[in-house]
């Protein structure tokens, strides 16, 4: 059977696993306070090629959101996120478990686009009885989107500009990071993501860890004790070299970003096959998610041989469905599936 | 070095890393809905020596706690504990964090002896204006304690019938459950706290794994949408499979017992190196931590060839450490201390 | 200058004043274990037609949606609404702020229709990774709505139904409750309300009262020490004589009713006159709220004689605009207005 | 039968009812924007002494003490106070509800004192683990406790400088401050609290008041969005006149101090009662609440013609009750009281 389901029906990258071994005998101090985490967190700091970048990790994507929207809010304020946005929809309403209300705003292609943004805001002050409301308190997207897609950096820098005129911070959601980085097609790189967002993490579990997340506040902006806001919230591994080991593997001779580049020519190869077989796009990605619409007869035929995941219904006789390559997908599989189609 | 500060500053047990290295290349599905999941889950009800147990698996300590505190309670409900117990002081508030109160009562050597807990309640209710309060709504208590000590079955069971005469779940915090269950000491076995309390948690990060904790609801009493609320939380891996293969080798083949029974072993050959030096105990404990009031000369030159932890000052000239013994401690090692005391 | 602006810038009902007035030197015991609280409560009962259910008094509308939505949602759950619904727009995001997340669904004229419910109900749970996602577990409903618009006994009692099918409660938010059962064109009454919702609010103050709303559980099924659930949330009022005593007169010789339709009365006035001068409606109202589309140019002319509400922008000439009558409203005043039209 | 039991079982003081009628047929603005509200923040700020102070309204004290402690507090911290605090037993966990933890320090008769809490935090920060434990975030004092006694101006003062040594707030809870600051023996005015103090309320509903606390932020230091973060916890009235006449009234002529005063007149004359007759004082207290030590013949007979507060038990023959005065008490009824006892 080949798969093609999802980025973390895996285990973890045949390095970071050796380097597990290795390390396994040392007595490390607990809490991430190991030489693993210093040193991971150095390595990060000088990918995003900034000095003033504050490094922390954590275990997975749904505690990295509601832990850093949780530190970044203040009471009264809610997070403004496309309706897609991964904590309106796939979170178990983990945001609102801390108490702040997700403000969604209509997506396009996933996105939270620039000019809705601004104009959500700029009509929200104009209501006189906006005290009665929630107050929009930070911005929330995702890179990739969870529709694939990826942000320029012009509307990145848009929205940038944006929450700096209204204060509020823009926080990124990277669980695929690494596939959004090394795409084909994207000008974004870590350097301007750290220079135009606030807050981002750097998705470890999706590419290449076997879990982990490593977030980053781009200023010395890291909220006050935030050890014991993550403690709080259960995001503190008392073995936290767990984290340090894996991320400090990621970040040593760039293999987050060679292992995140091979899962982009898989995907691209995938993309080239559909296209010529003359399959639909449900939407054009250029990360390590396709999503194809097939018919239901295509569908079941393939699904004896192939995994993918079904991602919506367009009507009675066909349906949206998605591939995803990951660091692990092999060339031969890509062969193989490209023929079946 | 010789290193006695705590029991999670190893790595994992071997056959635990050999495990997760000849998985690595499975594809499994997400989630913990894996076939290691389920195997560990099948193995541990098992041990527990009972059909209605229900088995799930969580990251680390403070959060299992917070996730099945919260699950547990009625919104106007605290939960009670002794004050020394780790959810009253060493989890950065988590409980409440979650919106309950923690009712602290006083505690013997780290225990909630049930007498005190029978007052407690009986008093609770005939204070007219109770409904001002908060109403205590379950009972935690860990096994082995924060000071090492360790339950009887006798305190155990009477503990069990005050909560079914209150009608409230008695939960029990197994972060170190391996080393209680395996004491030479105890007259506890695990089938007695599957069935003395309604909801317990075997600690896998302190007992030989590099993170998990398997969670155990002992009756059928699994709250409604576990998974939900775990997630809500922030406490599901999307590679569930990470927590699978561990609790499935640590309860293949009694490995979470043996290893246990080795750490106690060794704690006991410490307790005879101590007592035949004339150390003075601060507590009599029977489980891997071992607490001995030091005068700071004798402190000082130790710390230049062991580590151990600091736990209180006892006057200007002494002070009571902690020296923990771990399945990762060797006989050797042991030896060495008892040649430096 | 002619007051339209909303039901809530009067002060008291010269009867309600009276009762304070009168009963004002008595000693009576506190936190709403006063004859008067008793009294009302009875009549209440009375008045819904039905032995079994259960009446509390809070302070705010809010306040109450918030406390009794806490209390009938299970942790993992959120709280079905139009998104025009007040708990979704105007609270201040204090539904979130218990923890459980808003799930707004499209609205007709402010109302949540049984099939739009019924719908996203089905689709919902045949979602595999529904377990991800917020879990529905109660459905809020305003009536009237925020648009004035009332349900037809035939859509309530489908809400109804529909509710029982999934094993959800159907809770009610009466802030204006009077104003619509008092409606010509109603077909609701309020025992329907308490056959069919399983529990609602009966506003009290923008039907007459200082301040002031009556919780109403349907069928002995009021959340377990709800007492404390409303202090926890400061709800509970030391004098509650003050909400006693209010709803005791409200409910003496349906000065409930009789005010209300006095409302109402003076509503089917304005909307005549304001149909006779061919006034556009914004929407078609049977209560005590009339929508009007203005010219700008009228409306400027109006303000200077009138206060009415702001309700929104259509195109740069024309503006949406509220008039709301209230018990306090005389005729002179509805007959000055019509003058102006 | 005579009244000793509280300071809430009368309605209000006939100036506020008087005013509360005259106002009624006014039309105002709702949700405290209108001019009573406006004018008795003025009045109160006078009163303060301080043109730095900002005052709101709010309706009981519970929520009260939930909503500024929340809008104080940052996430990670909790609050001091000393173990009899009205915040850590009798509000039904409303501000763990919120998220924070009561830091409950032992008390001496009610109070929290200088060196108590001195130690604390200087010993809280010499703990190496702290950031694994709750961070004091703020202290909460009462004033008069929850036990009638007072601080000094010099133990005041130490609060206040060991709270700015470690920059934290000091919020004072005037659930009865005007028997207070009226005692015959104290030395602290609303100036020295204003000074000293971060933040306090000014109760109403225990002296004359229907309902209605007044909150006030010393220096500008009101958090941001005080009125959003009211209204989330369901704490504004849409008819905020309700407390804005009542407020008004209580500090026009100094109402609020005279009424105060007659209830410190009318104690005193009962302590003296007590004294002559030879019972036994619980604790000393100079306001308006009174601790006796009764045998229990003699409660039980006295019970027959006067109600008082059942407060602890002694023993099996001795129970302490409290007897309050407030600003409805009469000559007659103690004299009535003295001619019992």
């Amino acid at each position: 059977m080949l798969s093609f389901e999802s980025d973390y029906n895996n285990g973890t990258h045949p390095e970071i696993l050796r380097r597990l071994c290795e390390t396994n005998d040392e007595l490390l101090t607990g809490y991430g306070a190991d030489k693993y985490c210093a040193s991971a967190k150095e390595k990060i700091k000088k990918a995003c090629g900034k000095d003033d970048v504050q490094v922390f990790f954590t275990v997975g994507g749904t505690q990295t959101n509601l832990i850093v929207i949780d530190s970044l809010l203040d009471r009264y304020a809610g997070v403004v996120s496309a309706n897609t946005g991964h904590i309106n929809g796939h979170e178990s309403g983990a945001i609102e478990r801390t108490g702040h209300k997700v403000l969604a705003l209509p997506h396009t292609m996933g996105k939270l686009m620039p000019d809705v943004l601004r104009k959500y805001l700029r009509e929200f002050y104009l209501d006189e009885t906006f005290e009665h409301t929630v107050i929009p308190g930070m911005v929330y997207i995702s890179h990739p989107t969870e529709y694939g897609t990826l942000y320029t950096k012009q509307e990145l820098t848009e929205l940038s500009e944006i929450c700096k005129q209204y204060d509020i911070p823009l926080y990124l959601d990277g669980a695929r990071l690494g596939y959004g980085l090394m795409s084909t097609g994207t000008d974004v790189t870590l350097n301007d993501i750290a220079n135009l967002c606030d807050a981002f993490y750097i998705g470890g579990t999706k590419v290449g860890a076997l879990c982990g997340e490593a977030v980053v506040f781009t200023h010395n902006n890291t909220p006050r004790y935030f050890f014991t806001r993550t403690k709080q919230h259960g995001g503190i591994m008392a073995k936290g070299r767990v984290l340090g080991v894996q991320f400090d593997t990621l970040f040593t001779d760039d293999l987050y970003f060679r292992i995140s580049r091979h899962a982009i020519d898989m995907a691209d190869k995938m993309r080239d096959a559909f296209r010529k077989k003359g399959y639909k796009f449900f939407i054009e990605t250029i990360t390590n998610q396709i999503f194809i619409v097939l018919e239901n007869k295509k569908l079941n035929a393939l699904a004896k041989k192939v995994t993918f995941s079904f991602w919506e219904r367009v009507d009675d006789d066909h349906t949206v469905v998605r591939f995803a390559s990951s660091w692990a997908t092999t060339e031969q599989s890509v062969e193989e599936l490209a023929a079946l189609l």
